[in-house]
């Protein structure tokens, strides 16, 4: 049977999606994004995956790998608002824009959604061109203080002059007219412009009033971006990044440990703490950073990421080429436990991380820290697919480069409650059909003294659920 | 297109469904039941209603209205557990329970819940009954000294009996193994028995776990029971009731303003405080109170009382035999409002209770209260069928039996916050498509001083959602 | 020994105090003021009173009692900051203000407070006074359309023009440089001016900074404030009143269990929404509602009042002539519970609200409302005073004109917790010293059976402390 | 002028003490303990430390420095409870107990605290003495199963005995005869005793309620300790430790910064998550580490830890010999903006923690942590001593064994909210008048482009309060 309603909130929980960045750099064509859309329809939408992003400059016909072009020919109406490179992207000549393709996505029951750069294209201002709706033009309402550093496309806005809503809501306007169901918005948080933030999410929500759909806002980058944001950012986004890029090398994935902790307690439905891009599989066709391979992270830590994701409940957006990614990257994806617990889990947090030495009071043994997360699961309305009613996730990680013998120090009771005693507890393996080898974890001992322990792989995690026997 | 999942969290918003106590009370047949499914399959699914319960008794072959039977026959398997009366539900015949009948609402893609009261049954204790699947028996684990004021069926628990948790683990056994969704558990929280609570969640964690599927648990009744148990309740339990029975009349509803203020900061995903029946359409056909009639509290009440119950995200349970109820109380449960709230506000509370009076500082002159909720409105995935994006919800009560005109103390950003003066506002009447007549509520002036502003019936409400522009 | 700090958290707990306004109205003197300030000193220091407020119209030689006066000649300096009336305030000649009567305040160990309008004197726009430190004039700050609707002293202030600002920071560093400890500004919630409330604020913060002194600033008058402020008034003062005014009639009182039930969650350290004055012994003399009389409230219900406002953390504000006093009211105000439950009481919150019939299912009936607060106690460091260790508080209230008896449904544990049945508990009554008849409260049953039972007065209450033996 | 209470609600900020243990181990005497207590009297009562604390085996005659004693022959009373060694204690000869030398203690306006282990005396059990106030003996009560792994004292308590709440009750009985202040119970947390911290709890509050006064419960120790059991640990415990023993080396305070963070949001008045001692000024005279020595920590070090300890409101307890600690030492404890910070501040948090590198994206140049913590603070009712009012604290820290330029990466607006562009602000440095060099940082930029800048020297710390002007 079924309880499937006919809609829920926005963002009920943390977006499940792909973005091209990783793979494809500033470079995508529609066919990649649609062989993308395809393999996610047949492969993993069932796994709960369902948006694909189209990162930067999609409206540059001279992007390419490894960097930004000063002075590109950027693609623009005759309001300055940016449209697809039409030879990247063919279904977009004739200024129909991503609808043809948002349409195309729709149509397999998934969801579109692209990157934009905070601000106003300096073409359009140095052609004056004007702001839609008004009288006035661009030069009006740029700020040529305020410009990003890192890409050269756009001016900022002078939030204190009218006409600067008006130019969000003529942009979200046109996007919100090609169906857009997703927008990364870029630039907005380091430094932290808060008025931009506030007016670009007036412009989405007059365009969803308008358009009668809802248009996730997810904003980046996210270095040092202070929990003191909290309040603003719900009220203003469904997911903001709270570092700055992370790519597949170990040191990214363990600098997130502390920021995932920061802010798992301020994690709340339709509003969530966004760690970054999950680089598994065919990455580097033309990107960024590095060259073209399948992801550098070794398997553990491919589940270490995506276990402190889950436990941290922040979107999870996969960089690698779908179709043409390893098999065994795949299969992670499209383990039921991701959605399970990024849906289903409360009271998520950090209870344990303590530096282990090899030999007490010796510095020079540091071996690797380890960290437990915990959190109390949500039973399921569909019983077919899952046997843990009202118990408890708990992973254990270990980011040493040896392996680490948990011993007796991890008390059932301190990841379920004082009334361990009282009942009969199992222990299950949320990656016990992943690829790789079983885990060695296990719970031993009786009432009060029982413990969970095990022997964590390097950089690896031993993630379970704990339930009523 | 669609973003609907393949599952959810148990009880992730309210519970929405049908109740057999208004109408039927204790004497419900399986073709009652089944008639009520259809209905709800063909007329009510759609706005959120799937699940129906069987009210208490169904195991006694002599169930009567207005009354319970002393000495009632109640039909027993050889261990003592309840199994439905074969002449009411031919289904259960040759001791398969529920287990048809069950199977029957699943296929209506609906979902079967039944009644249960704390304890053992005084004749299970009378033959002196083996427990299953121990060495114990009825008399050991039966608690004479508290035992049931209202209800003759059974004797208590000896919580601190080893048997006593055996006894709920066969029942729930049983009953799970019937396949249902929903259990309603009685004489539980007036006194409150938390050691009886937590013995039968114990049971139903063990009997979803073998057959893998999720039972939701309702507490009952819930006279005077205090925000203080507050945590043990959603450790425990799917919904607990806040209050007696209630029934169609005023000054039942008016009671629930209080108590579902008291509880409204305290209601979490998975876990709802529960204001009770909706009496509404046609009840007392065979019930406790009162007799057959079409309910008697009027449009506006039973307006009132649908959004409060929203606005305070009370479950919803209806009363009224559903094919025969008349076509208003169908019609205002059929408003994809209730679903949209109930599963998509947050931050919801009371935030104005004021006494008003005819002549200022004559309390001779009390002509009633006025009341105002709020609550922040959740984005939607489907933009089809809401406009509600962003935004939040209002709801205007008027307790007094004349009408009330609710001048200008009413800011709009004491519901919408501070940047009221920025936006633009638009309001619209949730029950713009219920039967009765138009509302008469708008927006007034300009800036922090614009203002809702209307008129209000007796005994009824304004509920409105505010949307920028 | 002690543990007293040298300095505390400003409103580390709810303030209590004396203001003039239940007994002088718009008309104190200097004479009367120290007559109550001594009075404080020596009868009800020790038991946490040490504030004196001055209410409204002090700068004006006309006030009366029973309104206020249009045109009045307000004394002003010339930059249009208000003056005490020399003749009621003959320390005040000379230009001095409030300083010498803060010096004599301060002499008896007691903080000094007085009253101000929202806006800008009427007589300073009229005769356009320079705004001090500024080119503006008064005119250029006033804002005409937003003007007091009761009392028609000042305009109002346009808060977009920077002169408004510099306004404020004035009229702030003139009383700040007198030593004014505590401020009541008025007409600042009904409507709702946050603007001004934010720069009251700011200038406040000014002037505390400059002079190295806090000074509570207290908002006034509260009709209809919504909850929804919460965070912006947290922000920007130490108190807020959430009703309009309170005088000694037990519908006043009534109206208030609602509205701190509404706020009771929201109480926090610094911060304190305010249910008003206390207008207990001998009032009127010169007042605005009412003759001079000793308080119509009879001694059971000046209990609710203290009990209420104490479980509800409200500051408490006396206004009756202390001197004149009865002494039952003098006698309430010394009781140590008073100061310790403001003090050291967190988890406050009403539990149960219930109207209770005469005959059940018959509305003719209605006696009255049964109402519980409880509150966790906190321990003590001076162990002299009080036996109340990690302990609870609970007052049982009853609104009807009848006795209540309360009979057994408020288990102990609902105010304890559930480990009430393996602790022996005492029963305190804090009002065991107080005058009156001695209260009908007791324990009854054993273990999770244990009840709070007795009799309440009409319009009475039950206050008791909860001990471990 | 003064607003001091009579009394306050125990633990109503961290403790400030000093303990024996980092000084003298197991060996105080009497004469170190009250210089210690003069001392502090003289020179650190007026900075808010006020509580003396002798460490473990104050019971043992033959007490050494570094380690323990088997079989040791305790000084027992005929009940098996502990009493001083009347050697180093003698005072407490005569079977006076701690009760003149707290007497001599509370004489300085001081408070006397002491150790304990969970547990009963071997000796007591060997001897199979009464339980006092029983017909049980110790052999009855005792859990030979769970014993301390570090300390030969004791045995364990069969808490299902109903005899071990009664030992519990006859010990506290005791030591609150004496007066005592303080206890500090060890071996509770790891593994983690529940029914034992329960039961201590338990007699602690008897034996309150017996003799009118509050006793302080310090837990320890605290490696591993989940923030799981915060809420049961609040129930019972004013504090609890969250590491193992903490020593005057920098790994030590490093490792606080994430148990710190993670704790932070729980830290409630009257409860305190407990990071451990201030190893600082003279230790080692016959401690269980190291030898005697003046703190190795660097003065930079030292600011870390008090700088770190009172943003996370930890309670300071002080381990060196005070009289002959260096006057450096001295003077960082003696600095007013301890206590402020510690008593007045609220919303304390971790905001960002980065790992800083020397050369992007090159692991090899990891050069140390920025970490930043903020808080905002209370306004304070003695203006004479601080003139931070209505602001917020900073603590920007940095790990690093070269020093770090902050550059311009945290905004004045991520302290103290988005309205830092509406008001000057001021920026003072909380170590202004510390020991050591002025510290490097100030407020450059204007409205919402300001930021915090400056240069934190090795493993050191930038405490600042910002202020409206």
């Amino acid at each position: 049977m079924t309880d499937l309603p006919q809609s829920l909130p926005q963002a009920w929980r943390p977006p499940m999606g792909w973005n091209s960045w990783d793979s494809y750099g500033t470079t995508l064509t529609e066919d990649e994004l649609l062989a993308n859309a395809r393999f996610m329809a047949e492969h993993l939408k069932n796994a709960g995956w369902d948006t694909l992003v189209i990162d930067i400059d999609w409206y540059d016909p001279t992007a390419r790998a490894h960097g930004y072009n000063d002075n590109a020919p950027l693609i623009l109406d005759e309001y300055g608002r940016q449209l697809p490179d039409p030879v990247r992207f063919p279904s977009a000549a004739g200024g129909k824009g991503f609808g043809p393709l948002a349409a195309a996505v729709h149509e397999l029951g998934l969801k579109l959604g692209m990157h934009m750069m905070r601000g106003i294209p300096r073409i359009a201002v140095d052609k004056n061109l004007p702001v839609y709706g008004t009288n006035y033009t661009a030069k009006d309402v740029a700020d040529l203080d305020h410009v990003c550093k890192w890409n050269p496309d756009n001016y900022g806005l002078n939030q204190s002059h009218p006409g600067a809503q008006a130019w969000y809501d003529a942009q979200l306007d046109l996007f919100a007219s090609w169906g857009l169901d997703f927008l990364k918005v870029d630039d907005m948080q380091t430094p932290f412009h808060s008025d931009e933030i506030a007016a670009y999410h007036r412009a989405i929500a007059k365009a969803e009033a308008k358009y009668g759909r809802s248009i996730d806002l997810s904003l980046s980058p996210g270095g040092w971006v202070a929990t003191s944001y909290v309040d603003f950012l719900r009220e203003n986004a469904q997911m903001w990044r709270i570092s700055d890029d992370l790519w597949d090398r170990w040191e990214d994935i363990y600098q997130q440990f502390a920021r995932l902790a920061r802010w798992a307690p301020f994690q709340t439905t339709g509003h969530w703490a966004d760690a970054d891009m999950v680089p598994f599989g065919h990455i580097g066709l033309r990107a960024e950073r590095g060259d073209d391979r399948q992801s550098r992270l070794t398997l553990d830590e491919q589940k270490t990421l995506l276990a402190l994701w889950c436990m941290g409940r922040s979107p999870l957006m996969v960089g690698g080429d779908l179709p043409t990614s390893n098999s065994d990257a795949i299969a992670l994806l499209q383990n039921p436990a991701l959605r399970e617990v990024l849906a289903g889990s409360t009271n998520n947090r950090e209870t344990v991380r303590e530096r282990i030495f090899g030999k007490w009071w010796d510095e020079s043994t540091y071996r690797g820290e380890f960290i437990v997360w915990s959190a109390d699961a949500a039973d399921w309305a569909d019983g077919t697919r899952s046997a843990h009613h009202g118990g408890h996730y708990a992973a254990l990680f270990w980011t040493g480069s040896d392996t680490y013998e948990i011993g007796r120090n991890i008390q059932l009771q301190s990841i379920v409650g004082l009334d361990a005693r009282n009942d009969d507890w199992t222990l299950s393996d949320l990656y016990a059909d992943a690829p790789g080898e079983s885990a060695d974890v296990r719970l031993e001992g009786v009432g009060a003294d029982r413990v969970i322990t095990g022997t964590i792989p390097p950089h690896g995690v031993l993630w379970v659920a704990l339930d009523r026997r």
